[in-house]
């Protein structure tokens, strides 16, 4: 009788926590829709290419589909049309290049592994009943060993990694069935064309209705990466060297914390440049727009990312600083890290605008004449400060500070190879157009005139 | 009579490079090939998992397509069994751990899409003859564009990406073919038990046949990345400090670069944690190790990383600095490289033998210490230097390795919260298995030793 109370118990717990999970079965559901639609609604809103790009692989998919509706599209493929929606679902990619690149890859390896496996079911016809099968599995384990070993090549692996897949796929695809069925040249010859029919589909689909081009968009990630750069130095500018100003502090933050995403984009900023390659001329890119040159000045951007990183360290901890030394080095610190910002900014619109960029080399020399003041204040000034430790912060701020500005004019001369690599514009010619955005610089615009000037007179 | 000429020198100009290509051929082709053989060399060398992987896929792929030249097993799929043959293709994956990602996603995808493309089949149906191509149609357009746009949800991507790319495509699959061919269920059944046999095949000869795992990978990967950054450590004392020492400096270059893959190792990090989520227990890791802890110690070993390269570019430069303020701090900064060097490879130690990590703790104290000594030192002993620009470069160098001795505390936080989540063996019960391997540290070992017994005196 225990027992038999005990199991009832039992059951009538069960039963009451499924009756829970049920009851609360419609909030959870409600619960996830509604993160589902707010998730939704974010990513549609920061990127609204990504609700585009959806509709068109929904339009591909079923305008390839149509295939299959229309008798006389059938007849002439058969059932191979499945091989199309499939090309289309596989190499419908969110970019130009991504598309391109895996359409190429898909293509031509189809078209090779299709020739190779029609000639391997032909040898191994050759052989007989009892070595046919034989010979069809040695070939199928030689060309997968070899071509999956290939994959790891790193060249290989960058750009024809899916190419490799596909070939695999297809030579056994194409060998094996040969076993079973006679017809297998027709049987190549549909998928090689159900294949091209889906991946044109793509193709053309992803070029002309609203393109996303990976080229800009990685060309837009190296002239951000440097804004952000140049927007960290100026906000720690005001933050380090005027502790006064609190008024802004909630937008600083957010410049401050920018930089971070510099530090872990190079995956990003290499398949970008990867897509980049595939893609034809578009827009101000022409098809062999030096996109190698972008990788190197990303490449810098993380260096100077990584002294910032270091830099950042500094806002934030609690130890003492001398106020003395603080205001012995603020007109050249302010000045250093408000010419490499200006610098930095200038790099970035010169990328984004496709400029030559005039102004940068005017910054870049006022923040070295900074750093050449402020090492001559070092030598000079400093005779009565006892308190070494209160003055080190300030003087590793300074050193990092002294870093960033090289760092800067390593970036200012790649960009200015990309510039002549790529026949950037002169800047003459666009003026009026960015007049507006470039107004804040004016100043220091002027004053290489007069240093023009002044050597005219000396000259004269 | 010119034009003729012309054209003649012309042609004999186009034969003589043609004929310049064909006698350069076999020379270019034999280089390629002596290439492709070096790299093959290489890479077999460095990691023979690979040729190992390369042969697994070619056995399985043959395996499978035994099922073609086998009667019985041929005929109760048909021509279905291609689709276990493309499953191995796609589907097995150099680590356990994405194998069983993929295999998973294929499957439940088949399985989920196969279900809702039988019942869109069926409603279809209902609409009569004119109707069905069109609601058809509709069912593909949306749950395409559904589906790609739920790629794009951060979470889906790093986990199921493949497994809606599988969706998408046996959806549209199955339903469109359902146009066609009237066996529909047939077709779906066929479908998910090929591609689970295929699947099946992989997962057993990935986990049975010399297994890779991604866990064991990813657990190495986070502990050499903390043997690098104190092995840096270690050879940045002995060129900054001793620059007299020059025999070993070519041993030590390579140390002094190794740092550098820690900075864009994050990457790398998160697929090898997502891999290792999938894998069952294995070795010494259980189903659920705290592979997101990890994670953990990969970002703050990645910050150390950063200050390091921020050090790394202090000895390169060519700045003068001053030989007194040297050897003032030559003492503390050694101590504070060699004691947080002996921290960093005691908890790489740790990591890798699993182990808790006894004695970094005192190491750590150590460098603590030494950073003590250095502020005091700086705050006392400083009144007659006078030229602050030659004891900058010195400070700096101080400072940043105040940062690295902070960092290698967070750092050791971090792995005995590791420790304690995925139970770490207690170090007294493998001294005799690793003693060797601890030998260097022993003298430091001895330390707490007498801190304890000083407390008991005092206690006493």
């Amino acid at each position: 009788m225990g027992l038999e109370s005990a199991s009832q118990e039992k059951k009538a717990c069960l039963l009451a926590r499924a009756w829970d999970w049920l009851k609360a079965l419609p909030k959870s559901l409600l619960g996830k829709l509604l993160e589902f639609g707010s998730n939704t609604k974010k990513i549609g809103q920061d990127d609204p290419r990504k609700v585009i790009h959806s509709v068109k692989v929904g339009v591909a998919l079923t305008l390839v589909s149509l295939f299959y509706y229309c008798q006389p599209l059938f007849d002439s493929f058969g059932v191979s049309v499945i091989w199309a929606v499939m090309t289309v679902v596989v190499v419908f990619e969110f970019s130009v290049g991504a598309t391109l690149g895996k359409g190429f890859n898909r293509g031509m390896a189809t078209l090779l592994a299709g020739a190779l496996g029609v000639g391997a079911h032909h040898l191994a016809c050759l052989s007989g009943h009892i070595g046919e099968p034989i010979l069809l599995g040695l070939f199928v384990f030689v060309q997968a060993t070899t071509a999956t070993f290939i994959r790891f090549f790193p060249k290989i692996k960058e750009r024809y990694d899916y190419g490799m897949l596909i070939f695999v796929l297809t030579f056994s695809l194409i060998s094996v069935s040969g076993f079973r069925d006679d017809e297998i040249l027709k049987l190549a010859k549909n998928r090689l064309s159900t294949i091209l029919i889906g991946a044109s589909a793509c193709i053309i689909i992803t070029i002309v209705v609203f393109p996303v081009w990976a080229g800009e968009d990685f060309h837009n990630l190296i002239a951000n990466n440097l804004e952000k750069l140049g927007s960290f130095l100026e906000a720690f500018e005001g933050e380090y060297f005027k502790a006064s100003k609190d008024g802004n502090s909630e937008d600083n933050k957010s410049l401050l914390e920018a930089y971070k995403s510099v530090l872990s984009s190079k995956n990003n900023e290499e398949s970008l440049a990867n897509f980049a390659r595939w893609e034809p001329g578009h827009g101000r890119f022409q098809f062999r727009h030096p996109w190698k040159q972008y990788l190197n000045i990303g490449a810098l951007t993380r260096q100077c990312a990584y002294r910032i990183e270091a830099l950042n360290g500094h806002l934030n901890t609690n130890t003492q600083v001398s106020q003395e030394i603080l205001s012995m080095i603020q007109d050249e610190c302010t000045q250093m890290c408000s010419e490499s910002s200006k610098a930095l900014k200038e790099l970035a619109l010169a990328v984004k605008t496709m400029t030559k960029p005039s102004l940068a080399d005017t910054h870049i020399a006022n923040s070295k004449a900074a750093t050449k003041n402020l090492k001559s204040l070092f030598q000079s000034n400093f005779r009565e400060e006892a308190n070494l430790l209160a003055v080190i912060p300030a003087t590793t701020v300074a050193s990092l500070l002294v870093d960033v500005v090289d760092c800067t004019e390593k970036i200012a001369d790649s960009v200015n190879k990309l510039a002549s690599e790529a026949n950037f514009k002169s800047i003459d010619s666009t003026v009026s157009l960015e007049e507006s955005q470039l107004q804040k610089c004016e100043p220091a615009h002027s004053e290489p005139k007069t240093d023009s000037l002044h050597v005219v007179i000396i000259v004269g």
